[in-house]
């Protein structure tokens, strides 16, 4: 057991979707949320940017204490994962193997879609990741960039959405995907739209939820689950302002949300 | 007379649509640009974030010897020009005050509709230069978000893009709008996509062409024009991606470009 808060950050707001997961996993675990809204979005950056951020973050959330840290960030997780791991002692999980983890874990999975940002789709985590468990799986990688914009700006069943989806989903579609992993913590706002486009019959996987799970396991295998009676959730952005106060509200599903800006260095 | 280079910087590659414009008026001037692409996008973030990166900016370009510079980005026109202007001893011009001047210029101009970057429509900017010169106009403002990630997609004419203008241009044209001002540099390259939604009767007035026709007349003015026989472009880029240099190419309208990555500090 052990009290300390989970460390949990994302280049944005989407990494909520996270948080939101975890809460409803591990009710009595406090959280500390990093959001790097001053340099948000992370998707169209270079690795080597990407890895420098991730350790700037990391760094920041082992000053406030936390005992274990999530990569609430499929861009961060793709790129900086592993150097996050061997440079820092103290456990470290992403948002890819959990999803493939989950993606796998049904056995009529045989053509398996992925929607990301363009900088996790380039990097092929997803597809290296499912490709080493299973040899034999059609994999179908596909960026979608326009995605994380259209949660920021609350389109989530407008007409352009539905237009972007199609376009992006389409030659998926076309090979006969079985399965849409959705490889963005933002696209979990977005799963009652794309059933209505992709139709019954395609299953859908999150990142969110599936490395909500994950974390749990992990922690229960160390023996740092909490059970904190009244557990903190802080909230640190680079940058702030309202706007990101009120996205935070939609990917939590919660109410008002106060936000403390830091400078990361 | 004065042969140094010009500097112009924007968050991105967006502000080459200025260079283009600027190359395409100015033919014997060297050009020095920054996009300052680790940070993209500046729309969306805070009015003190804003002027501390355009101070960066600035101080890069200085080093790099220019003799003017132009800040080919409306949000930190917006944000940050005036106190650019106060702190830096060399003629800095935005692109506010000549799109301003230019929707302005035709005396029919009764009901100007703004779109822009959510930054740019949040500091009032364009609606303060112009009802200072004109109080009795009609000034519309609408933040459009997503176009820029649109334009950067390459989906210039694509369903979604059509979609997403309807709905941002809609409650304009409902009020009467008879000029547009296209408040980011991305815009231009939508030009031929807005006047087919927009139909016949409403002026497009863009913030590139005007900012050039600007910079040639004050430059002039202070006899600070360039008559280079092999006039350079330097193209400097704080984060660098295979995919920015496309972009570029496509903003500038040009064949293969290479960019050099720069700190910023």
């Amino acid at each position: 057991m052990n009290s300390q808060p989970l460390g949990i950050f994302d280049s944005g707001v989407g990494g909520l979707t996270v948080v939101k997961a975890v809460q409803g996993l591990l009710p009595h675990e406090s959280i500390v949320y990093l959001g790097d809204t001053a340099r948000v979005p992370y998707g169209s950056k270079s690795p080597e940017t990407i890895r420098h951020f991730a350790d700037q973050n990391v760094r920041f959330l082992l000053s406030k204490g936390v005992k274990a840290i999530v990569v609430a960030c499929n861009t961060a997780s793709a790129h900086a994962l592993s150097d996050l791991q061997k440079n820092h002692n103290i456990p470290i999980i992403g948002v890819i193997e959990p999803g493939v983890d989950a993606a796998l874990a049904e056995p009529s999975c045989q053509r398996v879609g992925i929607i990301a940002t363009r900088g996790t789709i380039r990097s092929h985590a997803y597809q290296h990741a499912l490709a080493l468990r299973r040899p034999d799986l059609l994999i179908l990688e596909q960026s979608a960039p326009l995605l994380a914009p259209l949660v920021e700006e609350n389109w989530i069943d407008h007409p352009a959405t539905i237009e972007a989806l199609k376009t992006y989903l389409q030659p998926l579609l076309d090979r006969g995907m079985d399965t849409l992993l959705l490889a963005c913590t933002h696209y979990p706002l977005l799963i009652p739209t794309l059933q209505s486009v992709l139709g019954p019959g395609i299953r859908l996987v999150d990142s969110a939820t599936t490395c909500a799970q994950h974390l749990q396991t992990h922690l229960a295998s160390l023996d740092l689950l909490a059970e904190n009676a009244s557990p903190t959730f802080d909230l640190f952005l680079t940058d702030l302002h309202e706007q990101f106060e009120l996205l935070a509200q939609r990917f939590l599903a919660s109410g008002p949300i106060k936000a403390a800006r830091v400078e990361l260095s």
